[in-house]
């Protein structure tokens, strides 16, 4: 095996990249960013290792790196230095001079912001957390690559609900061979979610009345979980017919997730399921025929809000009650609720090249849910499927 | 299917745990302790539901709920109160009347304690991390059983490795059939590490030189990954004949995580990993002849160390060059990294009651690596093992 049998990141993204966040640094007056989280780290230099991301407005880039030094150098394009600790980054001058550093406000830990507040005295410390999640929102023909790779596992999974999929197994049995069928063709292990308490099982299935049962996560789906120390996901429920079983699973290849839903019943779908099944398919067509790049989320929001209020289903759209969600899409791409978002009352412009989850879902309290849920990437004229698999409901 | 078919966590428990916490707030002067990350809610509460919880030092702790106040309240002892944010619990009289507010400063993003900061305005922060990390190191008899049904969720994974591991196929192959075998078996889905960017694989299976390939994970052993936006655990590379295949595993159950190693071999171990087991192994016994309640971690590394030396494989021990870690024994419960840490010049003594995982390991720079790793219960006159699997190498 030759050391490093991956797709690496190349040069040029690397350079696109950092110069996009230095333009929004130079309109937001930050001199230098100091990044710490390992995606953006990632995202911005090409490897996970354990180190820190300064990015000069003017100079160079420089990453960090405490560990491991010879395989960030092997992987990054970027100037590689080895530190022990924060305290070695003193002596870079960009970051020494510097009146105004950058900072991922929405991650960083206040223990951590106190070692490099005490490390870099004198300076005023700014918010960038939104700059980097909107350079990291239009994704370069590249990354497109890496997530279409991401939804052909998501396809070869569904593919195999049919063959994998009895009737009285456990939602966790299927969960451990769907599961296991995505590692085998290379999903990357785990999905990634921004922020604090932010987890995300790989596959949630949920048959009959688990999708409806109200939990803590911010989907319209939660599922009972096998504990309550998770709490969402598939649980010891058996599978039975003519019920809706829900499966939505993440792909995830070479750091990219994906995020899709599909609906299966052994059996019949019996209404209200059936029917609230087709008003999703509805408010997927009607989506498909408006959005592309211009489109604001707001306005599209209000389209699928339409047509779900004229067939009567509003009380269980994206959600029953308090466990209701604003949003109807989210942004995927290193992390799993990236921009855009496409929310109720949020102005949000589509732009060329991003790519997001549409999921038009619905939940009767009690008794169950449908959904599904589709990846695309904007265009200049409209939204282009990530995956081709089909999106109807499979009867098994 | 009943609403709640989990095992909660018993109102004595909470109440003892909150006790725990009381005690150390007090001697730091705290007043009132503001919790966030949601293990820290779920270990003083009883429920992963998405919120706030406040423990004053005098009056009954309140449990402020976002999502899902109704699933939240059936599963904790506690008060629990709806709100639709923070700005809610403004009104609550003993964090309005407070002067010193305890935070977990390792977890809390700086953008979150900023809103805390606005919200609760004139008062002094303080951070509890350690405070919070202390009472969890001692575990109680209701938490050691929870980790004896994680621990049992591994012997079922390591036992089934004989008749799923073959040779020529992928690591990440048997990673996918070993942890479908965890998942059925109830595994609840991922592992928990405090902190920022980390990350563990419920499993990593390396064979041969996979692993020696140097990464970021503060672990002796690392693994390619099958992509460096990974970069650790299992990758495509095959497993052979006459090579070390460790196996490092973690079983989660109700919340708890065990983390056991075992190496495993297609035909014969070779040296220097035959040699280097037998040292593990003796350091494994030294260790368990000397360990019990009282007895300093820091003494207990230097008797390893003195294994390890008289057979003169210090240079391969827990790792080689930058890759070497300090510690051999680290705490297990609800996350994996968790208290005491058994390390080199670390002062920290053995309590009954602590729970870790103990992993004398050797690293071959470029041929490969091999080591065991056993869970261990503090008693007060020894350490007892958790899971009866047997420690020796075992042929395939």
């Amino acid at each position: 095996m030759c050391a490093l049998p991956f797709v690496l990141t190349p040069r040029e993204e690397i350079e696109r990249r950092i110069e996009g966040l230095r333009t929004r640094m130079e309109e937001g007056g930050v001199e230098v960013a100091l990044l710490v989280q390992n995606v953006d780290v990632f995202y911005f230099s090409g490897t996970l290792q354990r180190g820190y991301l300064v990015v000069p407005l003017q100079q160079e880039a420089v990453l960090f790196i405490q560990q491991d030094y010879e395989r960030a150098s092997l992987e990054s394009p970027l100037r590689v230095e080895k530190v022990r600790g924060l305290r070695d980054l003193r002596g870079f001058r960009p970051l020494l001079q510097a009146k105004r550093v950058g900072l991922e406000f929405d991650v960083l830990p206040l223990g951590l912001f106190q070692r490099i507040e005490r490390s870099f005295q004198g300076k005023e410390f700014l918010d960038i957390s939104r700059d980097i999640l909107s350079v990291r929102a239009r994704k370069s023909p590249f990354e497109i690559e890496q997530l279409k790779r991401s939804g052909e596992i998501v396809v070869h999974v569904f593919s195999k609900v049919p063959e994998l999929c009895k009737e009285g197994m456990a939602e966790v049995e299927l969960d451990a061979l769907l599961q296991a069928e995505g590692r085998r063709r290379g999903h990357q292990g785990w999905l990634r979610m921004r922020g604090l308490n932010q987890e995300m099982a790989n596959i949630a299935i949920m048959a009959g009345e688990s999708g409806a049962f109200p939990s803590y996560p911010d989907t319209p789906l939660k599922g009972y979980g096998v504990t309550h120390a998770i709490a969402q996901g598939a649980s010891w429920r058996r599978i039975g017919r003519d019920e809706p079983i829900v499966v939505d699973y993440g792909g995830g290849y070479n750091g990219y997730t994906t995020d899709e839903t599909r609906t299966f019943v052994i059996g019949r779908l019996p209404e209200p399921f059936k029917g609230a099944y087709e008003v999703a398919l509805e408010v997927l067509h009607t989506f498909e025929a408006h959005a592309k790049a211009g489109s604001n989320g707001r306005d599209l929001y209000e389209l699928c809000l339409k047509v779900v209020r004229r067939r009567g289903l509003q009380e269980y759209f994206m959600g029953y009650g308090e466990g209701k969600v604003k949003f109807i899409g989210h942004g995927i791409g290193l992390e799993i609720n990236e921009w855009p978002i496409i929310a109720r009352g949020r102005d949000e412009v589509l732009e060329e090249g991003m790519v997001f989850a549409f999921e038009p879902k619905f939940v009767f309290p009690g008794r169950g849910a449908v959904g599904v849920e589709v990846d695309y990437v904007v265009r200049r004229r409209g939204v282009e499927r990530l995956t081709d698999f089909p999106i109807e409901v499979i009867s098994l």
